[in-house]
Parts: structure tokens; sequence; C-alpha cells
């Protein structure tokens, strides 16, 4: 795997639009699959990818890595992002209470929900940022998302592609204890603005050990332990804050790698604040636009990772199909792992 | 597998609740797995059955069974389910118009929806439907399934499990041809009305070969050709009319083969009208509250179905994850089979 | 009052574009209360308006003129607009059942609702409708109405304004009976297609009587018999199809009569199919961009109608306020009239 | 009218259920409409009241007593009451970009909106709240509030009614200044905890003068100032904390003066903390249910109570008509007053 090819001290904080930029030159994906091309990094997730990767299935145990979804989650509003509405139309109460018209003793409940799709654990999808106006693939931004949604890289068009191999990088337990006092880094929690370099991931990489090698088509999920922390301190800004995450520098190691996906267990998966004087999610706009990746964000991973932690294997069947939404630019998912 | 045990033709038409009070005295498994059991036939499908099942990936091949959540969907309003609703928080034509007052050019879209939870292919939980007030288990249906949701059996208790082995019976294919001039019985359909009894399961599973042996813990996904046809034909009342299905008398055989779920490409799962001259979908409430049931509806098993007609290898790997919508009596899912 | 200038028979069915530029030419408001108004023809609706039509309160009689809200309304999902849908947060059900947990034996019920702010009576805010990318008062319609909503005409801008003298003209009584078969002309119904003149306009105030006199300020309420024939014969394609209508030549009328706003029982204001041969709202796109028009569909006028026609008085207090939703280019509305 | 028949210092804090039932033994108004009546006190407000109050209209300067509808409103996720979340179907941007399709220069944009009715200014419904498992009128609540809706007392049964005489009762100017550091009672503003009892009612009365007199049908609007606080300090727990408020004892005043319908600027009518040890809304359960009473909350009443202290004049003509969503337990709301 590359080093970084610059260092996070290196970035003129002064200059995100230039580093952008420069960035971009180095890693875009534009053209690589074809004018054509919907599905960006999820084209090197084959279906050798997928049959190698049922040879992870070691013992069956499987985990969810999704958060639930209800009033009580993260969100508090900014841009309009709730947390999830969810109603019933039929209830047990009612059945019981004889006023639902159904004969032979049948009673019935449903239900209805309302909810932003990047409320909980989810995925970005390529229509979710753009860079000066372009979408993934060189395409002018305002002809692949209106009002309509997104009429070209839809989340349902990677429908039936996000299954393959899953690799565990424990960041947050293979890089603590840090001094920061506001973590806990014995269990595995990264501080606030904690910037994750491809030498942080390399050396959790050779930490772990040989199940932990990253490569083209793998779906990469990331454990800061911000989540952890959540948890046991109450969702605070969780979603919107400051957050450990991936350094700006990883563009490159996130290119280099050929991977189709990458996921962590905080909201906006690079680091907050970012690292720029004045920015707003810099690596997004060059790995979603360029790089054509997908990014899942707000995963449950604790379960998985004490499971890898005990028994020093962290990688796994993982399946994590968003809902085909016609045409949007995200989906809530609940992906689940075999190990 | 065990034949019908008793004959559609012996069915007293009268007396639907009579019907489902003798099956259910047959059926039932109450208690089976504990009083404060919550995940019902999900027990069957255990860590052991899925290790088995990776080795039904072949070649990696990966099929989305779910069909697209949009506004074009076959919702016609009967009882508030409506197709999704989904909006736009942002745009690519607001990112070009510049007024996202984002940094260094980045632009971004977020979206929303608003679905019933059966508004498309989706699961029914264990919550969904009650026998004379009677939830799963035995539990009092009022003090389960109120306005607040399910407090018991609400779909996220099954986050985690509902990836295993996958078993495609075909019934279209492998009954047809029909006499009826309504449906292509050369593409696999079968007529609204026609119930598949235990005898046509068990038939199509001899005339399928080996692969589709069905088991405990197994996932059975049946195709009727419904989907098919409304596809060809248009909406119809394909969500809330006449189909195919399940017949009555198949809660035995889902009760004795002591199958995980089951799924259907209708949006009933039992056949449509029902054995009864007044009744509404008797065989649900035997099986959800009863046997812990988990059943699927509106699944798109069509490219899946072409497939395993081609070589012939029915079972395949299959992940069908519900969202962990705390307390919601279903969820919207997409299904993926790695074959 | 004026008569059209051009008459129904001269418009040039081929060229909307050429008719409706020539038609802004003559009654533009463009300016007419400075550049930074966003109230349009609401400007012509001051206290003192309001103060004379207190006059107009006789018995105190009130009348709502909204349709109801809810799932059996007429919506099909034309542009994702559904019906509302309605659903508890808390029910009566619940409280009996007793698992609400407040004291004191207190129950409690709640409610959520997701509608289209078009689904049924409302109004249309000024930053509905657009003529070549240009909003009312000549603003770039991309500089007005974005993802964010309308950040300037939004209908929380007429709050407190639309209240005063509402006006009922009776087309439908006042000019059947027609030759139609499909409409019960001695009803007061005219039939789908026919095109509302200002000579109709005019010759129905004539009919009615002095209290029907038509000037500055007023809220005219047409009533042309559609709702009462869907409310016999069922929606059908009330909302989005065939109607009577005001005729695209009304505009002159709508100008020079300087009216605050208009409402039809219809879902489209003006006749459909429209005037012209390839066509989609052409007066819509004069009269909201460019006099700053409000508009009222879907109204429910039968009631008031039947009063008004007992008694001959067709003038009267009206109250129509919009909920103020923040940047909302319409807005439901129950409009009372106190006669 | 009546001075309180008990002071709120002899209330026994330990015991509501006790104080609850003596208060519905003096107030009830169960039957006195007949035993199908769902109008509660809204049947005080007749044809008479709302001629009378015609005259109210002086000058025609019209105030919206409504507070905005958007995301920056105060609710903070308690029992699942968000802010109004409105999204675009259409927008000016994709207008402007050419993607609507629509002929000859036609652009259109289009909203939606999904809140709970309580969420903002609005009407408690006379199913929104039971005593001991009864509605209005002494019906089984499990008869009336269903997941279905409220089957018989639905806000739609008075969408024509609520416009009539409307007074404010200024009680935070009338009864300021207090020693609560906290508000300013320079402002009118009350403090959170400040019961307002039938004698500061009354003492507000007298002090504004005789256009204050509240008698039958009257809709009574009462300001603490509260909502000026939020203004100025920020919402806090505007929605669902502490606040000045009526006082228990209150029920007989509102009782004996025969109004239609009270309102406040507050989100729960009733003083905050209540005036018992444990306890929720203990007036509320009395007011609803027993006495038929319509109760708005979150009303804005700040411009207005500026206009009326200028002038003395505090009565005036008020029309807040509720969205009649059928079934609905509580309606949003924009409040006209005209004076």
């Amino acid at each position: 795997m590359s080093p970084s090819v610059i260092d996070p001290a290196d970035l003129d904080r002064a200059d995100p639009e230039g580093a952008i930029a420069a960035m971009v030159d180095r890693v875009s994906n534009w053209g690589r699959w074809g004018s054509d091309d919907v599905r960006g990094t999820m084209n090197f997730l084959d279906d050798a990818k997928r049959r190698d990767a049922a040879r992870l299935i070691r013992t069956g145990a499987s985990f969810s890595l999704s958060q639930r979804f209800d009033m009580d989650g993260p969100q508090q509003g900014w841009r309009r992002r709730t947390n999830p509405v969810h109603t019933m139309l039929d209830t047990g109460t009612d059945a019981v209470a004889g006023i639902q018209g159904f004969p032979h003793g049948l009673g019935g409940a449903d239900d209805v929900i309302a909810m932003p799709l990047q409320c909980s654990t989810q995925w970005d999808g390529l229509g979710h940022i753009f860079d000066h106006g372009r979408a993934w693939n060189g395409r002018p931004a305002d002809q692949v998302v209106t009002s309509l949604g997104d009429a070209v890289t839809g989340i349902e068009t990677v429908a039936d592609v996000i299954t393959g191999r899953g690799v565990l990088l424990d960041v947050g337990r293979a890089i603590g204890p840090t001094n920061d006092a506001a973590v806990d880094s014995t269990a595995g929690e990264l501080p606030d603005g904690f910037a994750i370099t491809a030498e942080h991931l390399e050396a959790t990489i050779a930490g772990q050990g040989s199940t932990s090698a990253v490569g083209r088509g793998d779906i990469v999920v990331v454990r800061t332990g911000r989540l952890s922390r959540a948890r046991r301190d109450g969702w605070g800004d969780y979603a919107g804050g400051d957050a450990p995450g991936l350094s700006f520098t990883t563009a490159d190691w996130l290119h280099d790698t050929e991977i189709a996906a990458i996921a962590t267990d905080t909201w906006g998966f690079e680091v907050r604040p970012n690292e720029f004087d004045v920015a707003f999610q810099p690596l997004h706009q060059v790995v979603i636009p360029h790089l054509g990746l997908f990014i899942g964000e707000m995963w449950d991973l604790d379960a998985l990772a004490e499971a890898c932690a005990e028994d020093g294997a962290y990688d796994f069947f993982l399946t994590a199909a968003p809902l085909p939404i016609t045409g949007a630019v995200g989906s809530p998912v609940n992906p689940v792992a075999v190990r």
C-alpha cells in the first residue's frame, strides 16, 4: 500500500480549493469505466471477489452494523435532518378494542415512516456531493440531481452489488492510548479532531495481521470509537459536530487501494474540524465525485470489533444493500457481517 | 416433507374461524422457545445454518430481490398505504445556482422519504397480525403493539439474523401451463386465485431437483409469476387485489418444514380471494401469531429465477436484513441473493 | 369592467408562447409596488377594504369553503401529489389500554400529517409559477425558489392579509344550461373544457345583481360546478384532468379589475384542456409571475352558493389565511365566509 | 364573572385525582347539548355572536396570531413532536436548469410538508385529552380515537364555526412587574410557574376596560409574555418546559363565562410546573373532556397586544379556522384578528 503522498502537516490550511484541485489531479477516476458509468468504485467489486469472500464465513455468526432508526437518534435538525418519525396506521390496542372490522378474529398493525435518508446508518450515493458543479464522472450536477432526484446515479443503480469482502480497521484500538482525557482510549476511542492518515491505516493493518490486508473491491469499515463514546456520554453533537475521521490526505490511499467502499462509525467519515481554516468536508469533495467512492456513515462497529479482537480475524462476508429508492442520493442501510 | 394434512377441497368455506382454530391446534409454536421469545421461526436460523450456506456461493453473482421504491409503485391508498414519497432537501441544480453557501466549490444533495413500511418489498414482523387479540407467543396484542410501536417484537429484534440459505421454489414455472388466458403460463405465471398447496410445493421441489430441498432454518422464496404479469400489464390491483398464493392448508407444511421465513412475489403471500366465503388473510392469522413465521411480500424474483432455471441450482446465500426501525411491525428490505 | 381585449376564438392555438408574451405586455404589474414587493395583488387589499367588508356580515352565518383533508381525496400521485396521510402518535385505545403512563387518569391523543401543500383546498403562492425563468416582480426564479423553499415570496409573507370582501360568481348557475349530457346543468354545472370568458364573468355579475360588483381588493370565488359533479360521480380525474375554468383571455379582466385574489372549485383554476394545441396552464404563467395574483384552487363553494342563491346577496366577509409555512409556494387553507 | 371557587393555596398538592373529580362535579357540560354533540363550547358561538362581532372591525387592520411553521421552531422531539419538515417537489433552480419539461417557458414549484399537528400554533380538538378513558360528552375514548383518527369529534366538525369575537387578556402587561429576574416584566412577561387565577383574569379585564368584558361565545386569548421571552432568549424548552399559564382553579371561570375557546402564547395553556406534586396537565383533563372547551396553544399575541395597548380596544373580529383534517385531534391554524 502506498504511504501518504502528502503529509497533513504540509497542507496549506488557507487553501482548501488548491489542495482539492491538486488531489483531484492525482486520483480522479473519471472515464475509467466509460462515460456512461454509474457505479464508480463498485466496479471493483465483482463476482470473483464475492465468490472468494464466501470463504470468510467461518462460524456463521452474524452482526448487524446498523444503529436503530427512531426518535432517540442523534439528529438535531441541521439542514432539516430529523430523526425518523415512525407512526402506526393500525395497532394491537385497536385490534383488541374491536374497531378494525376484520372477520374471524383477525387483527393487524401497520406503520409508516418519515425520515431523511442520511438520518442514521447509511450510504452516501454518488449524487450526494459535487465539486464545482460536477458530479461523478464529470457530469453537470444540475443535469444529474434535481428536485426529481438523481436521474443518473440514483442509489438504485447499486441495489445488487454491495455484498462481498468486508475488512474492519479498528483504528481506535490500534492507535490508542492518546492523551485526550475526554475519551476512553483503553476502550479504543480516538479524540475529536484526530486525523487518521494512511500511515495510521497501514499501521492498523499491520497490527491486526494478515486478515486485514486491504485491496481491490474490499469494503473497508473503520472504527474510531466515536459511537462508543456517544453511547456512553449521550449523543451531544454526534451528528454534525467534531469527530475523529479520515484525513484529507488519505484520498491517495482510498484511490490506490482500489477499495469499493468505506464506512465509519462517525457522522461524517472525515476528520472534524476539517484540516483547513475554512472548509466543509473537502475529502468528500474529492472521493465522491472524482473517485466515485461509496461512503458509509454512522455504522455501529462495536460488537463486530469485539468479535474480531477476540479471534484476530478482521475480514468477513458483508452485505450492505441500500434500499433501491429511485433517484435517492443515499440510503439507510442495515449492513450485516457474517464471519 | 409432510403432505397436506387437509385438502383445500375439504375446507368448510363457511367457517374460517373454525378452520383457523383447528389449524392452530396442530401448528402452534407458542412457548417453543420460552415465554420471552421475540424471534419465532428465526430461531431455526442459527450460525451453523449460515456457515453451511456459505457453500452456496458458487460464482459470486448477486441479485437484488427488491422492487424499486418510488411513486410509480402499486399502492393506491388502501388502508393509507401510499407509494413512497421521496423529496430532495438539496439538489445539484441548487449547487450549480450557487445558493448553497458551502466553501471551496463543494455542492451537495440530500433527501428524505415518507413511506408505509409495507409499501413495497418488505418483511412482515411478528407484530403485524393478531389472532383474537393475541400476538406471537400468546401475548395480549394491546400490550405489544400500541401507537408507540411494537414494544416487544419490533423488527429491530431480528436486525442481525436474516442471512442464510435461501431456496427458490419457482412454482409458476413448475406448475404451468394452466388454462387461464389472462396469464402467460409459458412465462411461468399462475392465475389469480390459484391456491398453492403443499403438494404443489413438493412437486416443485421434486421437479427442480436436489438443490431445492427445504428444511430447518431455510428462507423459502416462492415465485408465482404475479409480478411478471404486473410488469407486463401494469400494476392494476397488484397491491391488494386477487393473486395466486399459498393455500390456507399449507400451514402444516410451513410448520413442519421448520423454515425460518417465506417470501413471495405477491402483495399478500396467500391466495386471493381467500379460500373461505368471508375471510381476510386467514393464513396470516395462523402463521404470524402462532408459528412466529416471518413473511416477505412483493419480492422481485424474476432475475433470480432466470439464473436458477439456467443452471438448475435453486439455493443461494441470502441476506434480507430489515431496517432496524425501533418498534416497527414490518420493514422495507432489499434482499440480496449471492449464488 | 373591461370586456375581453381578445376573443378566445382569435387565439392562435399554435402559438401559446406568443400569446403569453403579448398578454404580459398588456397586464404586467412588475415594479408597480416597488422592486422589493412580495405581496403582489394583495397590495390591493388594504385596511379600508377590510373595514368596509365588515358591513357584509348580515346574519353572522359562517361557511367553510374547504374540502376535507384525508386519504379519500382526489390525488392520484401526479407529480408526487398524494392525498394527505394523517397518522396518530397516541390514541384513545392506547389510553384505555393503560399504556400511556400519565398520572391521575389523564389520557391523550396526538397526530401528525404528511401532505403536499397543493393536495386539497389551497392557495398558490407567488413562487408557484415562473415565466421563462422569472418569478414575480421579475426576479430570477433560481434565486427565489430553491430546495430550501421560496426565500423571497414564501406564503408566510401574506400570513396576515387575506381577509376582506369575498364575492361569489356562480358562473355554473348563471350560464347553464348547456347541452352537455355529462353534466347536470340544472345543478349549475359547466362541462369540462368550458372556457369562462370575461363576458361570462360580467354576465354573471349582471345576473346576480349589485352585491356581485367586483373591484379593487376583492377576493373573487368562481363556482363552475366541477366539484359538485365530482361529489356526485366520484373523483375520477378531478385533480389533474379536464375541467371548466377561466379562459386565457381573462388575464385582462383579472388585471383590470384589480382584484386581490381569485379561487375556483376546480384543481387548476383555468380551463382544461387549455386553449392551445400544446400547452400547460398558460394563464397561470401570466397571472402569477406577472400580475402577482393569488390563486385558490379546489375550494368548496356549494353550500355558500346555495345560501347566496337563496337571498341574492353574493358578497361576504372572507378570511382565507394560509398556514405561514416559511418558504412555501402554496398553502392548504380553510377559507371561512361570514355573511 | 365568578371569583375562583377555590384558591390555589387550598389545593391538596398530593391529590390531583381528587381535585379533578371535585372540579368535574362542578363544571361538567356532558349532555348539555345532547348526547350526539361534537362541538362542545363551540355551541356558544352562534350566528348572532358573529354578527355582533362585525362591529369590532374598526380600522380594518389585520393581525396574524400564528408563529411560522418551519424547522427553526421550538420542538425537540418530545413524544415524537418534531418541527415541520417542508421540502420541495419542484424548484425555480430546476425551472432555470430547464429540466422540468413544461412547454412555452412555464416553470413551476411545488412542495410538501410533514408535521405533527401540535408542532406550532394550533387548536386542541375535543379528542385530544381523556379523563379516565372518557372523551368529550362521556364517550369511551377507545371508541372515539383509534389509529384511524377521531371518528366522532375530529377537528373537521368545527371547520366552519371558529370565527367571532376575540378578546385579548394581556395578563403579562396587567399583572407585572414581578420580582423574577429572568423575565422582563416591563415587557409584560410573567415568570415560569406563575399560575394565572380567575382573580388575575378579572383584574386584567378590569384594568383593560370595557372592551375586555368576557362572556358567552367569546374566544379569549391570554398573553403571558412567554413567547416574547423565547423570541429574545431562544427557544430553550419553550415547547414542553416550565411556563406561566392558567391555574387549575380557573376551570370554574372557564365554565361559568361560557366562552367558546381560549388560547395562550405558551405550549401548554396551563401553568407549568402544574400545581400538584405529581401531575400532568390536570386542567386539560377537566376542560377538554368535561367542558368540551377548545384550547389554542403557541399563539403569537405580541403584535396584537401592542395595537390593543395603544388604543385601548381589546376585542376584535377573530377567525381561527382549523384545517379540516378528517379525524384529527388538533390542527395547525393561522388565526387572523381584524380590528
